[in-house]
């Protein structure tokens, strides 16, 4: 469970190449300060509310606070370690602490290159210092959708951690508007990534840090149900690597890297809800499906106008939300009445997550602003916002 | 096991970083998605086929096949953890399949910067598919080389993966000819590599892979011998680089990274076949004297007018070779039957490997071409198999 | 214990990415060059012996020696595993040597850009395979500080690691003098460093390299203790870094991704003492305090004319002081005679410290000279003494 949760920590680097590998130069500096932020306050806030907001032990199923801070459970001046089998209260603290700040994270990437740092912050600090926890603990937190007749099934968070943030990504997407030069004529421009080799960089170590996050998730040392999860973690993102390889070659007629690493992650957070329940022939089915989502899904939110620098709609949020579904259709859970349950789980993080993130950004859209200026998103947020440059020893090309 | 299984996936990210690192710019895209399709493809395969060849249970000793897919073995509808000690069925199979990739990585840097993309691709699905688990079986699927009266040893896969990769390595060298501009008036050039930092993270990479690479070779939890087979390992990388910097610094006046990393590798490779076999003196002595044979093996591998821009002959098939010989001249194992045991095997995998590579390339040359255009090579890969640009922000040198 | 050795091999990657990045990239080549030497001839200097020097058996408290090379313990023909709880013989000695090579790589940062690389690997090979085993053995190996009536407290080398490779980086840092341009008119100027996206993966290896450093130090298996170690060591890097930002952004009215980064590693830095003393409140505060240190150190130095390129007195030796002193005020061993002891310490490694690093590099100074050339400074080190660029496929701005 450490080990998992050292390798959940450095998903934080994955996320952070993979976001600057995708976009501009000129705003490597600003991506590279959030995503230290979210993770350095992520982990203060988890301590300070979240943890116990996220396990309030009994309550009413959707809301309960256990107070601030970390009160570990002493017994006769020692550590008490029959908290639980195959991990301490030490370790399940840091473990979720190290979940809590990657939905921030999915929000990072969407919002790049033109979000105002400053209310990025605040947002950061608000959903992931109170949202995440809430909505987490409505399942993990023994919730409603766990006491339910068929208790709705995540094992390692397809919903309640990447589609937490691809809900908030796609709100803040639409609120900010697309970067200049975007949309010529109603038709979408790629703006290239400056730097593929970090991108690809990134994506292998998400890949490792799924081994922590989806093994890690098994919440016990159980080495034949561990294995198995790390099985069909690594099937499904092959999987879904390799289909969306093949169907943006046959859409396009190119071998496009950038959609083959976003099918592996696809293909990852696919499999991420039943990682536990699904044969390895289960998880190359619901990778392979989430390989060919991501083909289309990039597309559409690009013909709905909206602009998300590193395709994180469709990994997190449509990939997170087939996962779940994918619970219901295949592997040990299947059913209907499992498919409903996993339904009405997908309905109330939507409605909960949209809702309040769009409480947030809308207020702080209308009051400070969430948007830098023109010149500054044509100069880059670098030199604005932090009197930077990432490379000042480089000649860049004029574009 | 688990954890060695990550690790042992990590090293094809140090792969990645340190085959672009030591080419050009211009087709750093086309290695980056060579390498992730070799992992996908590599993993899909090895499910789909691969395990079941070469662990095929009781077979003629040459070539067996127990089926497509996998077949856990399940006991009253529980997974049988009773496999064996020390790690599961779906453990064993992801160790494995991760180790399956390295063999055509290996082929992949020594082709870089040449081969046409889609025949390497078929290249890749027949080599480690097919071939890789038919030589795996003959040691470590209990086949002829495992039967022989004193067996043939590679703890690791000095022999079977390394210079499995090697010798397709010297093929494919060999069929393609070298990459323009690598020989002039019959000397060899100085092409440098592009991103001496990220061949440098990648072959710390490596290294850390290795821990699992090695560590988790030894199939048990065993402290005492798996803490030695680290400290070997360590010994000898160490060993390799000092010794191949320092003869490459009396032979060429020159403190020439490169060279150091190259001797680490070779040190690692080398030491790979026997690393639970050797005391600290003995590892350190085989990891310095494959660190020295780099330095000659590379100069060598230029004379002979072969071009391997990453140095992949020289670290692994020469110093796999090395490593395979070593284990009856150092260690506890040493002797002039075992010593005799290791060149047969050393020539089994030589010529079962040269064989199947030449009339898999060979093929491919006479019907789709391995090569590309030379106005291909000239302007980049990148450019025109991935309309992409592995850097777009940054201005180049003409050169 | 074996994973936290590798994650310790792997602060190597961090520290070399990190210090490459906060630098030139005409220096590039030069400081990987020293960072491979430097965790290579670590090793084989700690096995040659280092070992026996830091862990003597029994001896006089200030200075013993076991002897060359390794011998294991061997009971019946077997590695006797009794050797103690939870860890090998083997093991014992990689984590220990992983170790050593960090001091010379605290030096290796504050040094870049002007030294002669052929004296530092001199400096290098005395300092790790003498210095640093030598003053270990006082605390580690049982010596005087160990066996005060209140016994110095350094849980995993605040003191030991960090500040013994910070006093000699304060010595070499001035009997070097400052880059050419650093000081015109008696004020600091900004050296910017070439790659800030390398500098940052660095900080969050290194931040994933102390699970291990601080996870292994508990140097067993106990589950409640390892991972409070591990929370308090994330919360501390985490409000270490946020206070640094705060701070830095109070006083230059900037975001300032250097500073926060910075922060981080001397709350990492200044945990380390205390880390399984502390509860989580402790650690913030610890963290905290070192955050806000940070920011102050590092103009303090710049005040004082010294040019340490990437801030490793303010982070290693400063905020390793403060680290060790805070062991004697927050946490389970507070109190007056703690302190007093954790003063004892402090003073002891700084004066062998100051004194075997300014008689090691006086001498060199006056010998060989430890300076570059002015012609080699301006037109970098990668030319001349490695005759390759790191980057040579791209454009580089005149500055």
């Amino acid at each position: 469970m450490m080990i998992c949760t050292a390798l959940v920590f450095f998903m934080h680097l994955g996320f952070s190449l993979l976001e600057i590998g995708l976009t501009r130069q000129k705003n490597t500096i600003n991506i590279l300060f959030k995503n230290v932020f979210i993770i350095t306050i992520g982990l203060l806030l988890y301590c300070l509310v979240g943890f116990n907001l996220m396990y309030p032990g009994e309550f009413n199923g959707f809301f309960g606070f256990a107070g601030f801070g970390l009160s570990s459970p002493v017994v006769d001046g020692a550590l008490d370690l029959s908290y639980n089998e195959g991990y301490t209260y030490w370790t399940d603290f840091l473990f979720q602490g190290m979940f809590a700040a990657t939905a921030a994270t999915i929000v990072s990437g969407a919002v790049a290159e033109r979000v105002k740092i400053g209310p990025f912050m605040i947002f950061t600090i608000l959903y992931v210092g109170l949202v995440y926890p809430i909505v987490g603990s409505w399942k993990w937190g023994g919730g409603f959708l766990q006491t339910m007749d068929t208790p709705f099934y995540d094992f390692a968070g397809s919903t309640l951690v990447h589609s937490v943030g691809g809900w908030a990504a796609l709100v803040a997407v639409w609120l900010l508007g697309p970067r200049i030069g975007k949309f010529k004529n109603g038709k979408a421009q790629a703006i290239p990534g400056h730097n593929l080799p970090l991108a690809t960089a990134g994506v292998l170590i998400l890949w490792l840090g799924w081994f922590g996050f989806n093994g890690g998730s098994v919440l016990s040392a159980d080495p034949g149900l561990t294995s198995l999860t790390l099985v069909t973690t690594c099937l499904a993102a092959a999987a879904g690597g390799v289909v969306a390889m093949m169907v943006s070659g046959v859409m396009y007629k190119n071998l496009d890297l950038t959609m083959f690493l976003n099918g592996i992650l696809g293909g990852l957070v696919g499999i991420t809800a039943g990682a536990d329940q699904m044969s390895p022939t289960d998880a190359i089915l619901v990778g392979s499906v989430a390989g060919a989502i991501i083909v289309f899904a990039v597309a559409f939110v690009d013909r709905i106008k909206l602009d998300d620098p590193v395709g994180a709609i469709a990994v997190h949020l449509i990939c997170g939300v087939w996962g779940t579904l994918a619970v219901g259709i295949f592997g040990s859970l299947a059913g209907i009445d499992q498919f409903i349950s996993q339904l009405i789980g997908v309905g109330s993080y939507a409605v909960f997550c949209i809702i309040t993130s769009f409480i947030i950004l809308f207020v702080l859209k209308k009051t400070v602003g969430i948007r830098v200026s023109e010149r500054e998103e044509l100069e880059g947020l670098d030199s604005h916002e932090h009197g930077m440059n990432a490379y000042p020893d480089f000649r860049l090309n004029e574009h």
